[in-house]
């Protein structure tokens, strides 16, 4: 933690700061270790000297315990409080703010109080982001326990699902075994997605139940120590069409492209384009509609990004999700996600998973 | 969710608008009864004639399906076209946005976009929230359905918790149940926290082995059709001592105090008045920390608010959580709370688990 505070710091001096307000709840957890709630409402702000959580009585003793870098400024109900008092004890005269989190409402409740305690806010994005691209090795050691069992969760659907299982109850078969094998909580809402449907990049799972012969999306990740994995398989039960065949092998052809040329220095729009060139040659060009791929971390989605509009250099130890798709409305689609780490000379992939599509029955 | 719209419209006359950009997920589900899914990017632009939902080509299957009201603008990844033409359309010369939601960043954006589209943009708060205060009927049957089963998870979970279960483990006791009963999620992380740890008000479920003899509080919620429940209970494997026999009558009383004053027309600070005068009179003022009570619907925490500093007025068919607590640091808490719907002479309560605390073992 005292590591990454340095770093900010060092950071804030790059860009003419005095300081930074940190609201963004990944961004206060990666700095400080306190996790918070779910509506933690902390305010961090961090100087040269000074490193302060302001939060109300609900938290101070969480943030005693964990936050051992920070000081705890009890503010009760008075969440502008902090603003004059920190300018008391840090004399800044520009902090900045996440502009991409904070509020229109909460900006203007601030600039009262900053221009009553004699400082500037000025808008900033991606500050702690940034340093949270690069993984430590222990945080690389928390990505692969999740990557791992959600590998293992995976193993098991395969084991167990059965035509006329609803998407629903596969969902659920997964969730289960994650949360009974040490998983703090899904990484998100867990996509099984079956025959139709399968075509939507973002499905909800429903009460279809699968059938014999249809593609089934399986988007799943979950989160242990608060950091997260993401992977997605497509399988079928049974005998597999042409279509399924010739689309699976291009969706596989891509991903295995992009695995294979990514590393260190690559730019994010150029990894996208190893994949896509693939789907392209093989017909498929405009039935794969998002980018390749984002990091992952304490978020499940935070830069890196790989797709046509990332303008990321990507470096050592940065995760990405390599997650080309096929989507054809109607029938249905395939997406295979693998989640790597970059190195210097290619990339370490995490997932393990199989990626043979056919489940006998 | 036409009669929904055209509420707003009446909202927008009255204000001075032409229109409302809603950006928060839930007001959006509201209006329109699109979901979309946990990343959703959508802008809604609502004027007196028009409605508009603006997303990527991720949603616009389901946007056709679910949001027959809307017009969908298939804004692919260009984020700040819809502004244009939609000024196009409409016309507005003033649109509102809801500055408690939307970031610094976006406005930022907008502002530009809305300048070169000739009309202002108006900060503005609360007004689809406002509306979503009074429920509907079929909103008030979504909720029970989720409050019934919260009833039947408690009741599980007092069958089989015992002493040595973790707090974890008996989080996941009650969530499997309402998971594998018909709801579609909790509806917050669920809370129980034994011994010293229900001191907190907002404790995580960890390791702790529950012991003989001291208190459990169970704060848990589920959701069905997007509607959340929302209640607590504190529990006891074994035999009291006179510290909890004390607080807990003293919590009980504080919470049926409430209920049996409550009705519309009271102010949300008065309502929490009855609860606390008679935590205040038993000497516990001081230990109860928090609020007695917010509504619940579509969002776990929403208007109105029962607390000091609250400024509604209560209204027929809203809803409530009366929930006073009593928290000793170092020993222990007491909390019990009810979800009611307040009606013009009384409120209606819903929560119908046991408020017996003792578990014999």
């Amino acid at each position: 933690m005292s590591k990454r505070l340095d770093d900010l710091r060092a950071k804030l001096v790059k860009e003419g700061l005095d300081g930074l307000i940190v609201t963004r709840p990944d961004n206060q957890l990666y700095l400080s270790g306190f996790p918070g709630g779910e509506y933690l409402d902390a305010t961090m702000l961090v100087s040269a000297e000074h490193a302060w959580i302001s939060t109300d009585s609900r938290y101070y003793e969480e943030v005693k315990q964990r936050a051992k870098e920070f000081t705890l400024f009890e503010a009760g109900y008075d969440r502008n409080k902090v603003m004059g008092e920190f300018a008391t004890t840090a004399k800044p005269k520009v902090m900045g703010f996440e502009m991409t989190h904070l509020t229109v409402a909460t900006l203007k409740d601030w600039s009262k109080a900053a221009r009553k305690a004699g400082f500037k806010l000025k808008p900033m994005a991606g500050l702690v982001e940034g340093q949270r691209m690069i993984k430590e090795p222990e945080e690389i050691a928390a990505i692969k326990r999740a990557v791992d069992l959600t590998d293992r969760a995976f193993a098991h659907l395969c084991a167990v699902i059965k035509v006329g299982d609803t998407e629903k109850q596969a969902a659920w078969i997964i969730e289960k075994y994650m949360r009974e094998n040490g998983a703090d909580k899904v990484a998100f809402n867990l996509i099984v997605a079956a025959g139709p449907n399968s075509a939507l990049p973002h499905a909800m799972p429903g009460n279809r139940k699968i059938q014999r012969g249809e593609p089934i999306v399986v988007d799943i990740g979950c989160q242990i120590d608060h950091y997260n994995s993401d992977m997605t398989r497509t399988i079928l039960l049974g005998q597999p069409d042409e279509q399924f065949k010739k689309v699976y092998d291009t969706v596989l052809r891509a991903q295995r492209a992009a695995a294979k040329k990514i590393k260190a220095g690559v730019k994010g729009k150029r990894a996208d384009s190893f994949a896509r060139a693939v789907i392209d040659k093989a017909g498929f060009g405009d039935q794969f509609g998002h980018g390749l791929g984002h990091g992952v971390g304490l978020a499940v989605h935070e830069g890196p990004r790989a797709s046509k509009l990332s303008k990321d250099v990507y470096q050592s130890n940065m995760t990405l999700t390599l997650e080309p798709g096929i989507y054809i409305p109607g029938w249905g689609g395939v997406r295979i996600e693998d989640l790597v780490v970059i190195r210097e000379n290619d990339v370490e992939i995490l997932s393990q998973a199989s990626k043979e599509p056919i489940i006998k029955i």
